[in-house]
């Protein structure tokens, strides 16, 4: 398998950006998974999400081949449904979960419960209650209150791991920089917080620690941050270990790696974060003469990003006195959500022939009552029309897992593409269904 | 009926906020619509939308009283459901909508089409076909293209506006300002495209032309953008009665009237507002010796806002080494995803005796997987303990409507409460719902 797109790259047709099996056709289509998106438009309607089953299972197979002997943990928060979660599965790798609603999905595609995390920093009893009862692999701990409920109800033994606020700042966005120490999750090192924490949960017989974890934020791409947190939690499973003798067999880096969304975004580096966080932690665990930890990784949008791309109909354009042309298609910000919250950015392309005309600049809208529903910001298309169709790659981390009803608009339906098979995995919201929980 | 809250105002408590049955017991407790909130949550659970449906009624009667005359569509995008959309025509008003999702539940409850407008830069052959079909009211115009395309679909006859961009900036955050021209809604008026528009709708003999359509905005405070706007669209008005011989019946000024989410937020001054407009109008159709138009309004958030609170519980509390108090509790941005998209302030009120200890001020999070998910900063809480009720008043507006499944949360149901009587009018979403829509 081949993790290239194309050799052709117009404006827009980076490769890095698109699902790996995405062809560009001589007449200026485009296929994923081998289906003409034109085709699976016109037989699906659009807005369409589009999932590359390959591209997933690649991602799976790259962080694998990069990390033997790591558990990598997908971070179901991105995209997760029924289908997906089977793939984790059978891919070998663990699955990150955050909620009851989470691990109601694991569960009902008998998800291994031993490879089952689950997250968060305000878990309400029915959280921690659904996994105990699933039986889940480790509970990661983010408050004080929660050690004691989580003690208190745990039938018979839960593995946990103890999340560690390690005051590193890995550059993000402020609404997901997760890794500083003046935010909600986990326990702040420098306080001596967590290691009051590792002190409490021994004292519940009903625990087993496992181990210390963190997460830095997202679309990080500065391998030194790791580094740094690693050192940082290894200092404190050294502490551990001399405090309590108890050696700490795993160590969870989370997640947070970073996926380029348009031509030019920076790569994550994942064989060289691979290389150089087990170097650090071999060296750091020698120093301290510690036994070598267990590595968790928990990429989300790294395994699942790439390979959706989203279809539209162009509905509109738009020329306004300042001179911008604005396209407006028939969905927004309501499957993608990223922009608005994130001014993310991402590409947008017209896929068919674009040597008519020369490309402009264009703002690519939503039909939502907002004038901060954009979907790209200044991307080139050529000549686009009413009826177009329009893709935008890289949207399967926190476009569907993000998408809502606003405007009483129902959410697209999400197809998987594989070998020239197409099947849609997760159907198109009806009209009755955004009345469904109404009374009568 | 009154639409003050109590005489006691302790912190976060200021009784423009809050609906207008709202009641402090002796004890610390709230009750809306005589019920007690602390009640409604141990028989719903948390989270939880009161709706307080006196207070909606009051909304609707206080616009009507100011404005009488006048048309006050109320804008279904700030929140709609089957419930809402039967009061709203039982109080005579009409309804402002923006897609066929929209039109559907109106339909569904038998809303009288001719009182329906649909709205939307990018409505979709679906959405035009819908409102033909429903007969509703007015269509308003949004693009060049779109005057064709609903001519060509219309089956007699369709009364419709043109929405003007009349480049009138109203103070607003970026992601909600439509008044100015250089943002994808309308036909701008300085460059003649609105004029051009008019001509084009004229042309075509199944649309019959009713009048001109403004929105500047949201959480406008600032009277003088609306005669600005009303200015501008009655000398387009006057210039078509002078081109085309036609005195439009109809003017349409938008919403986006202000309300007060946070304690010392301003107020929108209505009946300022109504009698500014009011001598606007008539002042500006002497001078053109145009017959007068009739106002239209639509109002949403002015409506529905104050109607609702939302219940949490807290489910744990934590203080960072910067000095931070965190309240997390069992919602978050899933359920009010104004704070993230748009930095929008709330209260939160902890309804028990607050004698107990001095408040301190905390930021209330959710318990969503991002360092973004704030619901109130730097709010005043005496003593929050896990398990604690945790109240946010003036929630109505862009709560549910834009609320989502991020992290597997499924969305809270909205109960009504009247009179001592409560119904539970959307229900809670369950975990099976999460996966209704997944092959299995």
């Amino acid at each position: 398998m081949t993790a290239t797109a194309s050799t052709v790259s117009p404006p827009g047709f980076a490769a890095g950006i698109w699902p790996c099996t995405t062809r560009l056709d001589p007449g200026g289509g485009i296929s994923v998974g081998g289906w003409s998106l034109g085709e699976l438009a016109r037989r699906h309607g659009t807005p369409l999400y589009i999932l590359d089953e390959a591209d997933v299972r690649y991602r799976c197979r790259a962080y694998r081949d990069a990390m033997p002997g790591a558990e990598i943990a997908y971070a179901g928060k991105a995209f997760l449904c029924r289908a997906v979660a089977d793939w984790i599965g059978e891919e070998g790798l663990s699955l990150d979960t955050c909620s009851a609603g989470e691990l109601a999905v694991a569960q009902a595609v008998g998800f291994p419960a031993g490879r089952v995390l689950l997250h968060g920093n305000a878990k309400t009893p029915d959280d921690l209650r659904a996994a105990t009862g699933y039986g889940v692999g480790r509970v990661v701990l983010d408050s004080a209150g929660e050690i004691a409920r989580l003690a208190a109800i745990t039938p018979d033994k839960q593995r946990v791991m103890l999340r560690v606020a390690p005051g590193v700042d890995a550059g993000t966005h402020a609404s997901v920089a997760a890794g500083g120490e003046d935010q909600k999750f986990g326990f702040a090192l420098s306080s001596g917080a967590a290691a009051d924490a590792v002190t409490r949960v021994l004292r519940q017989p009903e625990l087993e620690l496992t181990g210390l974890h963190c997460h830095l934020g997202s679309q990080i791409t500065q391998l030194p941050a790791y580094e740094l947190a690693a050192r940082r939690l290894i200092a404190l499973t050294a502490a551990v270990h001399a405090e309590h003798g108890l050696a700490l067999p795993e160590l969870n880096l989370g997640g947070g790696h970073a996926v380029p969304c348009t031509d030019g975004d920076p790569e994550f580096d994942l064989q060289g974060f691979a290389d150089r966080i087990r170097r650090v932690i071999r060296d750091e665990c020698a120093s301290f003469r510690l036994p070598v930890p267990r590595l968790i990784v928990e990429p989300g949008r790294a395994i699942i990003s790439r390979a959706m791309v989203t279809l539209y109909r162009v509905v509109g354009i738009k020329q306004t006195p300042g001179g911008r042309t604005f396209v407006a298609v028939d969905g927004g910000m309501s499957d993608n959500p990223r922009p608005v919250l994130y001014g993310s950015g991402y590409e947008a392309f017209l896929p068919r022939a674009t040597n008519a005309a020369r490309p402009f600049l264009a703002t690519v809208v939503g039909k939502h009552c907002e004038s901060g529903d954009v979907i790209v910001r200044d991307v080139p298309l050529a000549d686009p029309v009413s009826g177009d169709l329009l893709v935008t790659p890289a949207t399967g981390a926190y476009g569907h897992s993000m998408a809502n009803n606003y405007n009483g608009v129902p959410r697209p339906p999400v197809i998987f593409c594989r070998d020239g098979h197409a099947r849609v995995v997760v159907r198109r919201e009806s009209f009755e269904d955004l009345t469904a929980r109404d009374a009568p």
